[in-house]
């Protein structure tokens, strides 16, 4: 653990069976008008609609909805929330939904008191909040963005091709969250694997990055053999509470700042993946998986100390009789081998990406500088095309 | 992870050689007057007790002191401190040192303004705050406890010959924690390794209880391979930047509520080294070091199966060939062979106990309800004679 860094994580997560029990006690904490957020119909047909506007009414609330909020949050469905928002002066956005709902949540908080086009101020350019932010609580019936614990939000620009994401400081974090794990079991089970792995690969996206020896680089592969079990117990069935129980916190850890902490990390995986997001609107997690194994298969050589320690502790490769490059090679290919029990897209031809697509997709990705190699417009194509 | 909790840890932690510089940022957000404690002389030698009363005096700080914080703080100690903090109505309390000051500066900070004898409400009946916090602040000279980034304060009456362990809840935590790992290079190297062997413990108390899988536990043996892997280092080099960096983040992590979510913990063996402590005021971790093997031998049968798990992913013992009794007393001989590596204290009589305090400390022994066996009178008795 080399470098300097601050952690701050105050959001306050209810967890379990009961936790909805919860909301109640949180929203005494605020004002009166609330603006509840949420995706399709989904929470209408599992009646967590009308619990969470029961528990809101009780708790004398003045409601505004925001319904509708897509997979991949547009910029216009921003401007639209950050309307409401400032019109009715709302003193908490409640989302309920997964991780594109509270992404979305975040992006009015910070955006609707800014004075500014905020997809320019906060998105293209980057920049701190500086305007008030209207607090933002979270119940979460989707696993794998982590949203609900961080201060990221990924906002899309069809228009520009672009799908950005910012992650604010801990004062953007949500207050709250509400984790049931049973919220969860009525995804379906291609959603369901896909945050899985969306999960499993900000754990990568992490640990696959420096040289020296940091305790984060130790908590992560704990969190990806917890990842791994839990999901061949999911996928077995999917309403095994334990398994769901564990998947749900290990992907809020996987991505609330922890494992960054004193440490560089690359995220290359979700500047391809964003970029391919914008072109075909597929699914996050699925964007990820396509991509993976060209992406970590090119960069092992730069890295392959850490790819060998990957093999060992994440998938218990002995290595025995093995080269530093055959163990790390038996690492990924133990990871190939789960990623295709899971069921999660391996290529991105069956994402709907086209050889004609491949140099805008490569175009619109974010070159990262802290993983084991800087890569060129030519390399991203170089995985793309072995990613086809 | 079959339980349902609330996680919530506020605490800012600012980490790393440059991280005194984050101080006059904290302090501005509290008023005028600030209670400073301190133990010793140490970090008077050190130089950091002119750097600390240059940065409140640069944020024109009302300084009030109050030194001499022993290593059990005592309540007569506590009740000194509480009556400087209520006639001077401080705004803030700030402790520089190990465990024992920020446990006494937390004792204070609920206590000053409690209108009942703070020893009988907080900690012989266990009761909630309800008077008002005194915020408190921490800047760490000394690894292990984790009471840096946790709401516990352990208290020690000698009379009632009682040291008696709170935690507080997240309103309790320090506001912010200075941890800059070049301050615990001048520890001498028995509190050192009696430090790390606290932070190790720390984590076999909330990982030796419960039959669940459970992400938590994952996470409690990434930190103990980190534990392991950087004490060896350390002792071979203790200005070892990186080790003592991940040693002290680990030992941070290994008792800031985490690794409790979701299931039961034991805490035995804190119970009987605290009843130890009482009797021979001994260092906090070699009380814990020095009953540890007894005590887990002891209750190893009861929990067969995580015992032989901790061998295989903790120590890498491969489990071929060997019974899960064979596998799981491997695992504890690894953690023994560690722990005479590490020099810590193997038995209760170099800490000073002798055959007549036995009864006695057992009696002081909080019997814990968590872990695989509930221990009778008569099996304290029989730890302790084990670890004679």
């Amino acid at each position: 653990m080399l470098g300097n860094f601050t952690y701050c994580n105050p959001t306050r997560v209810h967890f379990g069976q009961d936790a909805l029990d919860k909301l109640g006690g949180e929203l005494a904490n605020y004002g009166s008008k609330v603006l509840l957020t949420y995706g399709g119909g989904s929470i209408k047909r599992s009646g967590l609609y009308d619990q969470i506007v029961a528990i809101l009414q009780d708790c004398g609330k003045q409601v505004f909805e925001m319904p509708g909020v897509m997979p991949n949050p547009t910029v216009e469905k921003l401007y639209e929330g950050c309307k409401v928002a400032r019109e009715q002066n709302v003193d908490l956005i409640l989302a309920v939904g997964g991780g594109s709902v509270c992404d979305y949540a975040k992006a009015v908080s910070v955006s609707a008191w800014c004075e500014e086009d905020p997809w320019e101020k906060y998105y293209l350019r980057m920049e701190e909040v500086d305007n008030p932010i209207i607090p933002v609580g979270c119940v979460l019936t989707m696993v794998g963005t982590g949203s609900e614990m961080n201060g990221g939000s990924v906002i899309t620009n069809h228009t520009q091709k672009r799908k950005i994401g910012h992650v604010f400081g801990s004062n953007v974090m949500p207050r709250f969250t509400i984790l049931n794990p049973t919220y969860t079991y009525t995804v379906p089970m291609r959603q369901m694997v896909a945050g899985i792995y969306d999960a499993f690969n900000h754990i990568c996206e992490q640990y696959f990055s420096g040289t020296d020896d940091n305790t984060t680089d130790y908590i992560a592969e704990g969190l990806m053999k917890s990842l791994v079990h839990s999901s061949r117990e999911a996928l077995a069935d999917p309403h095994n509470y334990e398994a769901r129980s564990n998947i749900m916190w290990a992907a809020t850890w996987a991505l609330n700042t922890l494992l960054a902490m004193g440490k560089t990390t690359d995220w290359e995986v979700h500047m391809i993946g964003q970029s391919i997001g914008a072109y075909t609107d597929a699914t996050h997690g699925m964007t990820l998986s396509a991509v993976s194994l060209a992406y970590y298969r090119f960069i092992m050589p730069y890295g392959l100390a850490k790819f060998a320690r990957f093999a060992t502790n994440v998938w218990g490769i002995d290595p025995a009789g093995k080269t530093e490059k055959e163990l790390a090679e038996a690492g990924l290919d133990a990871m190939e081998a789960w990623m295709k029990e899971l069921g999660v897209a391996m290529n991105i031809r069956e994402l709907g990406v086209t050889e004609d697509m491949i140099e805008g997709i490569a175009d619109g990705t974010f070159l990262m500088t802290g993983g084991y190699k800087v890569l060129t417009r030519e390399d991203v194509i170089a995985i793309l095309r072995a990613s086809l």
